[in-house]
């Protein structure tokens, strides 16, 4: 660290090293609470009986609006996946605007509708919301903030902490979809082949998960810092080590040509509508079988386990046959993708 | 309307008129949900058994330290505030930033440091999170979003709906000193008296309100868009005529000074820690007794009452003896002080 001056980087809130550095070594340090220190999607909180969890993320996704999505629908369906990878049912979700003085009411009418659109596929309630604005060149546009409500049904509990070596590692689809979609729209790329935001609501096939599987240890969606970031936080919180198969890693042909030529890692790339689920040995394959039922989870697949070999790191069996350890990714490879 | 291209203008976020034709033209006309539409500074979400309050808010307040608070300070007490007029008690609240790049490292420590000992002073935990970076020059140092729930206890009912013709009209203490405070800083205006945000968190005094009346029917902080605002709210939310006294309404002597120099009227702008209380006229001597014992209190007093006269207006009774119409205001006489 340099003696001069410390500043807010991109790097900060890119998902990467400096995030994580800049949530354990700020926020948590300072607002320290054992809930906020789990670290989860959703925070558990208990009132009177009831297991809810609550949860929050601000969108400034640049554009607004980008193939297969918009900030809107990103804004409703990235707070409803938080909200079910940990197990609970989405019921009520807030609505906070940011808007730039200028911007287009039209425009504007077209997010909102995309909001109403989406909260009513995901079945959850819009209940309150706030709006401020900015004067031109203090914002961008438009920024939604959405804080959500869920509720922990049949005694679920998922956690980092239930990890266990053997268990079965699965990802529910393809990976970078969104990243490179909202790259590509923002950046002009021009590709035969249009890639589209894989932003879509999880809890219907994560519903169905748990009804046939009670050894479901732990749900995470690989949104900003995309499947690498995860399984890092996987590793560090369970300390075991998450062992993953490059064959196994299923990335489209388009996104992957367009990664390499921009010089990415699919692995680091956002998805909107994926998750990682991670499930005892024995009930693995049935858990498969059941995502693979849903539209969201048709191309699911195991793509790895826990072991105990290098503990708190994340390693990639190459298709060369090499072990390559996926680290944290340092920088800001993808801005403002959600 | 022009036939023009509309657009956002700061007056959409002004807490006047146009914020509240954006509000029932735009947001409840696409999200309509009943729980939405009711309006209040929370939303009421029955879960289970338990009754719950649910808010949201961002702030964008310019500069991010003035007299007497701060952004992060705002933050949590603003929504603590929501969630207490509705006679709820505060228990969780979320923390959403968007930095803009460049952002000095210090500012911010200084910044969740405050919200820290804000939470602390609101007995409320900061359960979960979201940290945002922008480019320099697509946002402005900093906005936050905090969300919040909390739960009503002992069967307390307070709302609009509730309001009789006689109910008597309190106020808990000044006007204006937050929004005076925020643009005197903002605008470099050097006063000897110093005027310093009202920011305070509400609960307490609440709670004891509750505790010696079932017959508080309806509370409601003015911010953004003060006093005048709220009362119009009351006046079109009741259709009754919000009936108040000039003389009544207390504005330190420098609020008054800055705001006859600037052409604002204190009646329109934003406090921070202030609530008014709407009481059946039996209870009303009772509660403001009770007031008074809190510092956020100690000048509370009854400003008017409910009455038929003029249904659905506000009315000023001058203290010259005569009757004028306070309207929702038309423009953007202050932005960006919450």
């Amino acid at each position: 660290m340099s003696e001069g001056k410390r500043i807010i980087s991109m790097s900060h809130g890119s998902g990467g090293k400096l995030s994580h550095e800049l949530i354990t070594g700020l926020f948590l340090k300072k607002l320290n609470n054992p809930i906020l220190a789990q670290l989860e999607d959703s925070a558990f909180i208990q009132i009177g009986d009831l297991p809810l969890v609550f949860t929050t993320d601000s969108y400034v996704v640049k554009p607004i609006f980008f193939p297969g999505g918009d900030i809107g629908k990103l804004a409703v369906y990235g707070t409803v996946n938080d909200i079910s990878v940990m197990g609970a049912r989405p019921l009520f979700i807030s609505c906070g605007f940011i808007i730039e003085e200028g911007m287009d009411y039209t425009l504007l009418e077209k997010i909102v509708d995309s909001i109403s659109a989406a909260a009513e596929k995901a079945r959850v309630k819009i209940v309150t919301g706030d709006t401020k604005v900015v004067e031109r060149g203090s914002g961008d546009g438009l920024f939604i903030n959405t804080s959500g409500i869920g509720i922990i049904e049949n005694g679920v509990h998922l956690g980092i902490g239930n990890i266990k070596v053997g268990d079965k590692i699965i990802l529910s689809g393809t990976l970078g979809d969104h990243g490179i979609a909202v790259l590509s729209c923002r950046e002009g790329f021009n590709f035969q082949s249009e890639i589209v935001s894989d932003s879509a609501p999880l809890w219907d096939m994560v519903s169905g998960m748990l009804k046939i599987s009670r050894k479901i240890r732990f749900m995470r969606d690989p949104t900003r810092g995309g499947l690498g970031t995860l399984l890092n936080e996987v590793a560090l919180g369970s300390s075991f080590c998450v062992m993953i198969e490059e064959a196994q890693l299923p990335v489209r042909e388009d996104v992957r040509s367009l990664c390499e030529i921009i010089g990415i890692d699919p692995i680091y790339v956002a998805n909107e509508g994926k998750l990682v689920a991670i499930v005892a040995p024995d009930d693995a394959e049935a858990v498969l079988k059941v995502m693979k039922g849903y539209p969201e989870g048709i191309e699911a697949r195991l793509i790895g386990e826990i072991t105990e070999e290098h503990k708190g790191k994340v390693c990639l069996a190459t298709m060369v046959g090499g072990l390559r350890i996926i680290d944290m990714f340092v920088g800001d490879q993808l801005p403002r993708i959600c």
